[in-house]
């Protein structure tokens, strides 16, 4: 941490400082520059509530120097973590790109068994679909919850993908983590601490989705609460961030797989469907998260788009999937990577 | 809501959309424009999920035109709302403005019941101090929890102030609503439907406070999921949003003041704490605030700020509170108001 | 300027940073923390190009210190700024609030005349009016021009009133700058820094509107160039920057107003008709804006806002400016300020 | 344009603004919903000011339907156009993606030929270099200007590369177009509407990067200012959005690729060096760009990054130059282009 001082601030005002930095149980060290004067404060300081110091007289800034997670940091694990899922143990990160795709909301056993099907076929290794749905309405079709996590265990035991689905309450974790091979965290539950809390309990890997307007150091800190909590198989989901752009339904920041890959050892996938809102959109967007180092994707597809109970504007169809895929694989193998 | 149809869009096109129009219960009234064909859907919209429609071919775009709330709107209750606060009954909305100030975090009994002391001295009508805090990182402090509400029990024993405390997740739901006298959503829950939900079962008021970059609509939405459960009492807060901006924690868009009267009868109440993160900007915020037209005002107030274990650097003292209100209550007057 | 180094820092690397430091003419001061080396630069670092050493191996970050404008800034000139304008030199700034209205668009002779009156009799110090337009659209009202500015010339002569109106480009400024009392600088043009150059030449104040989507320091350093290339006259004009929001045009950020007397002695102009883009909204962001400390207003007003040729939707009518400025009075009087 | 009135509008409300609608020369078609009454408005509408009639009585909102420009829109062109640069005629657009790149600002002849031999050897097919250059701070380093273009133009001679350089003023178009094969329009500049006019008279081709927080439809209205103007030869560039983004320069929003191919037939360069600001991360977005849809890249390399006078952090070596080449030629494959 360093606190940068006004330029006309007192010798007082300085050991003020001093004074509380030291309260923090840090050492200091005094630097004067050609026009202000800046303190060093050393130490470990992950715990310190450094805005504080903000308020003394005369202090201009307080700026940071620590990340302030660590578990989910690569100072930590050097080499990039590969999660396995669902009951073929899939790997997602190393040298595999992996593709879960499904409806939005479980609507129907049959709708669900046959999508498995086809997203079995075009090669995917998990199977997505939301029985627990929060909708930013309380008039919108909320999901078949308890009766959507059986349509979605059958459709594994008929295909053998992963089954990827939403936790979206303190109060089911425990019914989905008996179901999902992955559960997920949905974006505007990023925040959500006691959720995270209870999954670092559970045994299965987290699919963590950012935040709607989450910094990358919220999401790792996301991570680093579940992983403190005691579960480490933590996959990292971009799925776009709220912007000013209007021709999308959320910007998709693509570069936060590089950032992400220097700062964490979890794998990354990307969900182009929240990402972008559009179907059309959805394969450019997946070649490109693959070309810039994703290590897997998460897409929505549906039998049916247009009469789709949720999402129906970003669904693909089963052959636009298929066709999708077989692009990635391509690039992915430019990459030295496989599908 | 209104289709738009690409200008290469055929009449089997257009028909095509129709058929999905009537699927979903609507009547359709064609228009055909100079360059473009436009579909408009006649009959109650609120349920539909008009994104499918987009999926359809050579559709461009479609939009809707119903606010999706009900409940929560000025077209329901024409009047404004004004809901009372605690064992006083203070009232928030109407011709009243009200303060409630107080620390981020309830610390110890002694710094509570003095600072209650200050506050209710400089003419608030609440006490505002978390017992169980959200925070960004596992390492920070995370609240006195249980005990932290039984000491804010004894400040109002004391002072007769409103207590205004946040519930973080659905288990503590009842404990908090036994202490406090107002509940807080805080802006990372704003989405935590089943929170909502459970708080609609609560027989308190609700302060809601508006998500880090939620739109005016999902605001109210969430409003309307609390209201639907069958709290009629919600209390909307302004905390600012993520921007670009740097020199701020967060921007405080001031004209969702003027917006939410004009779109809904619930009281509004703003916090520049938050809402600026630095406490040179509370004073001039809060006279901002009701300057336009807000019905209450938020405050973090500490005895010693530079040494508060969370948000210090935008807590004011108990000195600065006195003369905000004083000022705050001059501009009040001029709007035929008093605080 | 602060450079941070990775963990992983070899003496190597920290000698490598500290031969550039030395390249740029800085010296260094080299701190090892817990966690990580920090290397402090001592020197004048405005003309540095600081991002260059990001390049350099196991750098982590490069955080800058000094606020990069001087002529600006209040460090160098403490007392803020009173700025005199029209030909009756009425004062912005100081114990003064100044209010400027007109139309978005000179329109024609009688137009202009009749709402200068409205305007003048309101209580106001400026006329506002567009000669030349910048237009998102080419095929939008592009403005009067030249004989655009003779109709605002005798609006001035009839009333007093000061003139301010916009400057687009680099070959109107001496056309501009005759007939106006105040050269505006639209929020497009705020980082053309020709023209910056070329207002520095000129002998008139300079209202120069905040970008788009500019940051603090930007705006500020958008104004030191102006100083810097001769001319002391400019008047910082917040008009609301580009966020998600989507029920105004622009989300209009109050606190800049605080953080700019912080840090400039330059006079503060609001215009919350861009700011917001709606005339409903316009008197209460006016109330807040003076509220929080703002020196002036800027508002568009016009006789007939259905039929106006642009910005027709954010224009208020003489009566609701009349209303608006008596409203801001009182609470300017409750600051010690009269209008 | 769909005019929505609200729920309690009368009939008068409405007859007004068919009044209003009819003034604009537009027809109307009323419909009457379950909760509204709509105004669909028919007629050729880009001239309308539509804004003005949100001002009317018990009007609602004002929503636009047609696409605001036309010659940039693939309406009016059908097939994507290729544009051809330099002496040897390179095309961009088509099956060919190009590769522009070059240092930031031009520093010496030296450097620039160096590069520029490095450059083509990596299979490039521009030069990128700043002459003129636009700073934020007018202390920095303000480009070599004439000088400049003359190493420009050397460098031209010796590799038959296309030179690309920006022209930041209304004053030396005449210049920058006697030597640049492309003339860039910098991104502060993408509404400086008088510079865009005089590039439409110019009979070379126009590199257009989107503005810092430009909407789709502003960047495309932009284009149509220089179409408009007489030049059809405008390439769209995608270089990042200002967003709350903070391990970014700025944020690269590369799903504009599909969005702007949908809309328009110009062809669409991304400039990955300032849309993400670190050089690290410059590989994986072109990969992503190309993976996209990209037609071309724009990427800032450098001898000596470390040294640069400008932009040091986001330069690449001619090294990574060569090997980022190397890897999107072979996905550029995949999509059945070449570079």
């Amino acid at each position: 941490m360093i606190v940068v001082m006004k330029p006309q601030a007192s010798n007082e005002d300085v050991k003020h400082v001093v004074k509380l930095v030291n309260d923090f149980g840090l050492k200091e060290n005094i630097i004067y520059g050609t026009d202000r004067t800046v303190i060093a404060c050393i130490g470990d300081k992950r715990h310190v509530e450094k805005s504080a110091i903000e308020n003394a007289g005369n202090v201009e800034k307080v700026v940071p120097i620590l990340a302030p997670y660590k578990l989910a940091s690569r100072e930590v694990v050097k080499e990039k973590t590969a999660i396995r899922i669902g009951p073929e143990k899939f790997p997602l990160g190393g040298s595999k790109v992996g593709v879960i795709a499904g409806p939005c909301a479980v609507e129907d056993l049959d709708q669900v068994l046959k999508t498995a099907e086809k997203v079995k076929e075009a090669g995917c290794i998990g199977l997505r679909g939301g029985a627990f749905k929060p909708r930013t309405s309380p008039y919108s079709f909320q999901g078949m919850k308890y009766e959507g996590l059986e349509i979605l265990a059958k459709a594994r035991e008929k295909t053998g993908l992963a089954i990827v689905t939403e936790v979206v309450s303190l109060d089911n974790v425990d019914a989905v983590a008996q179901t999902a091979d992955v559960l997920q965290v949905g974006a505007r539950n990023m925040q959500h601490y006691p959720l995270l809390e209870a999954l670092g309990k559970v045994n299965k890997p987290v699919l963590l989705k950012r935040g709607l307007c989450s910094r990358l150091d919220e999401f790792l800190l996301a991570a680093e609460y579940i992983i403190n909590a005691g579960n480490k198989q933590v996959i990292m989901c971009e799925r776009g961030i709220r912007t000013y752009e209007e021709y999308v339904r959320n910007t998709l920041p693509l570069a936060s797989i590089p950032a992400l890959n220097e700062r964490t050892h979890l794998p990354i996938v990307v969900d182009p469907s929240h990402g972008t809102g559009h179907s059309y959109m959805v394969a450019p967007m997946c070649r490109a998260a693959v070309a810039a180092g994703a290590d897997g994707l998460l897409v929505e597809c549906h039998l049916d788009p247009e009469h789709a109970l949720s999402d129906g504007a970003q669904s693909i169809t089963p052959n636009a999937l298929k066709e999708m895929v077989q692009s990635v694989t391509k690039i992915a193998e430019t990459l030295g990577r496989s599908v």
